[in-house]
């Protein structure tokens, strides 16, 4: 029932194994690596296969303690509710919380990341080299996303009405560590520019300030949600952590539960095709 | 870089296609089931690759029909915050609400069928015949639990402390289509004798109850939990749709963010191990 | 450290229950539900809180149906080898299944009904009421899309390039029930005319007449990929069922493990912004 | 509708912010933690409450070096075969591979930290204080398992039959930070005397001697298995990143799909409960 065939071949450079030695990205994993190279460091390696310099961990690393946990966001209940239910699987309750990772909550990193790299790309090379520049550049792009009805992903935040005190912070270090280059300029200038446009003063926020800096870090685009996923990570195992000893989320559960109310069914029938006929 | 080796082969009764024909466990899809074969009965086919009776059939579906939703669980909650969280994927808030169906939640379905199951193939074959020799049985497997400091699996309900009313009904389905077997009359059995045992009379609950059904209809104990989940999924698919229309996660998420009270770190350390010196 | 504030209030018209009694959508669950209601039907009624007719249940199974299985997918690859990592959790092995239910394998359900819904949207009324009519609206939409660059979704098989078999049998079965509506009036239009348009003809898939089913049904689009999703939960439970008896994952497993190449590390950097100076 | 009840109080020492501040663990976010706390210091700060020494810091990213990756993993297959599936969706495929993360592949660490310290608080406070008294302690352990018919966690490993590189570098680095304590002394002295009753040489394994370490460090047992999961985190995010520029995952379908065999379906009906009637 077997026959002859062309075997495959999966290429990989993480992780491999022989009877003596572990290999890691093409280093011995137990001599090389352990005790010497942090988590930190060791991830950005892992999502770049190239090893960071001390300067873009330190960023990278301030990234990801900045989106490690915000409190009682809804990934952090998800994760206790999950658990309080299904106490006998920690991946489920960690995973379940990962699953609210998506546009909405921990999507900006990512959204203002590729919005500005979008911008500088279509510049075509054509990069500002001081702040008159970036300001016209800004300029231009916030008046095209309002003629557009559309925002600027990262401007604005519902409880930092007056800045994002993550934002200096994250630009203050990247700075020093000579790692402030196009996207988080590009996201200072519209920093201070967007007011002469929208009229108002909004906060650079903290999640998109970080999709700048891991930008400007040179991480891939596409996977700039799985850092504020993997730092999410961490603040999960945090809320677990915290749940086991001083729980919470039986309590959510009952205030939803006891204020439940029951309605009568709402049947669901599709707006008629005919509605436009007026038209 | 290849070279001929085995082909591997993966066998399976399920799905297969070829260029005309599509076939599902033996049967041709699209003239044979699609039309013909209900969605219960299909997954109960799917489940043990043989077709089920009406009768079958109709106790399955009662069973999925009790535990697909029971209003604002953790589990319910789960997917709509989910949802709110990241509402670009439907998959992940479905999956999030189904990893709550854990040991606590859901677990009760799958427990009781084990138990019960345990406790028949402990008799060895001498399964009773009457009313009388399934008391007999009940008594001393209450006793031994008791005995055990362990609790009975399917018995009492936090709510329906007069008696679930899915309990009696099920029980009713299945005598009707002769599917009322050892499991449910051990099950019963416990329902009428414990009282004397534990001193106190408590509901045989609807999980609990499912569980018997499903073990009796000679479905695979390791996968009890799995028609809970299946339940389930149809049921979050309804909180899904309702939430779309009649939204609550913002105001859950709100109403626990807005209630955080900020506390100093209590930090853990473990036990010490001498603690039991004084044993 | 508690106030007095208003307490919220959740609505909900799925499950409740009190001390004697579960309702769900209004119903007595054991009652009026259990042992009358089938699990497609269910689901239905679930998704709607309409009750559908038989005819609508039917179509509606069928759909469920088609979706359940198609073999060795990616999402019955993982939910086994989930299952073979962590045995533990059975709700994990299917919520991992459930997660590859994106916009590749399971998306194009949701798709088609939500293209062919916007074309009729835009017809703004003015619905065909003969075959040439929605001939006529079929080749200006496939027209309208090859000029764009865009394929019509539901257009295409890479198995069954002569003709998905579930294709015609769904349109049968919608056509005895009086539910062949617009959308499926227009995919079969799109069937007819596009060999005109792209000089090759495509078959119709199975996924995409789902969809225009789906939507035919008056089913809340946004939610056309839940029931692909729940349709894919029972094909799931049949896999794990599968595989505990005639395990395949390790095998796979093994199959990917032992053909592992093991490669230098190819450095990612992004392309530099300076590309397109060229232009 | 509302009316007056008791407001909820959701504590937590984690994340918590106003207007102008972002706290974490009672320090301010952006001053404090940003630019200075190390991702794994902050994981390990985040799960105790305490943060860490930098020693204690060393011996927990030498863990998760351990554990990030080990190739094609079923995990890693899973989060690549999502990311086919549902490329839309990061967050489902990293949450899919982590659900891989249970009792068989995961596990491991968690099992031996927690077997460890069971048999340290058996010893109700007499811990030895020389490898002699170890041996001893260990010796008795290995006679109790055998003689139970146990494996003990952490010992053998099915590639590294003649020693794991990773267990004598972690228990090298464990004793340069003086954080050498009683879990791994005695799965230390269970690697030397397993032979003895065992009659053959296993070798004390990555996973397990991580748990130990993990154990002595003082971290919350019912967590270890969050750790590893945190670990594979970024392993998973550098199999994404792998996939997205090198994939493999359509490959390993198609290696699945394409020699996938149709096979009769095989009924399922459990074992009759008379079969023990011999007995």
């Amino acid at each position: 029932m077997t026959e002859p065939h062309t075997r495959p071949v999966y290429r990989t450079a993480l992780g491999a194994s022989d009877l003596k030695t572990i290999t890691l990205l093409g280093h011995d994993l137990a001599e090389d690596i352990m005790g010497s190279v942090g988590f930190g460091e060791l991830a950005f390696w892992l999502a770049t296969q190239r090893r960071p310099s001390p300067g873009e961990t330190r960023v990278f690393e301030a990234v990801l303690a900045a989106l490690a946990d915000h409190g009682f966001t809804p990934t952090a209940i998800v994760t206790r509710l999950t658990y309080l239910s299904a106490p006998d699987s920690i991946q489920g309750a960690l995973a379940a919380g990962l699953l609210g990772g998506g546009s909405r909550f921990l999507g900006v990193t990512e959204d203002t990341g590729r919005f500005l790299h979008d911008v500088l790309e279509s510049l075509r090379g054509a990069v500002p080299s001081d702040e008159a520049g970036w300001d016209e550049v800004a300029l231009r792009t916030v008046q095209e996303q309002r003629a557009a009805a559309k925002f600027v992903p990262g401007l604005g935040h519902h409880v930092h009405k007056a800045g994002d005190p993550r934002t200096p912070r994250l630009m203050q270090i990247a700075t020093e560590e000579g790692l402030f280059g196009p996207h988080l300029s590009l996201f200072a200038a519209i920093g201070r520019v967007h007011p002469d446009v929208l009229g108002k003063t909004l906060p650079l926020n903290g999640a998109g300030v970080c999709g700048a800096a891991l930008a400007d870090l040179g991480l891939p685009l596409p996977l700039l949600r799985g850092f504020a996923l993997l730092a999410r990570a961490a603040g999960l195992i945090g809320q677990l952590a915290e749940e086991l000893r001083h729980p919470v989320a039986r309590d959510v559960f009952l205030s939803v539960d006891l204020n439940n109310t029951s309605v009568a069914p709402d049947p669901f029938t599709p707006d008629p095709l005919e509605e436009g006929r007026t038209g």
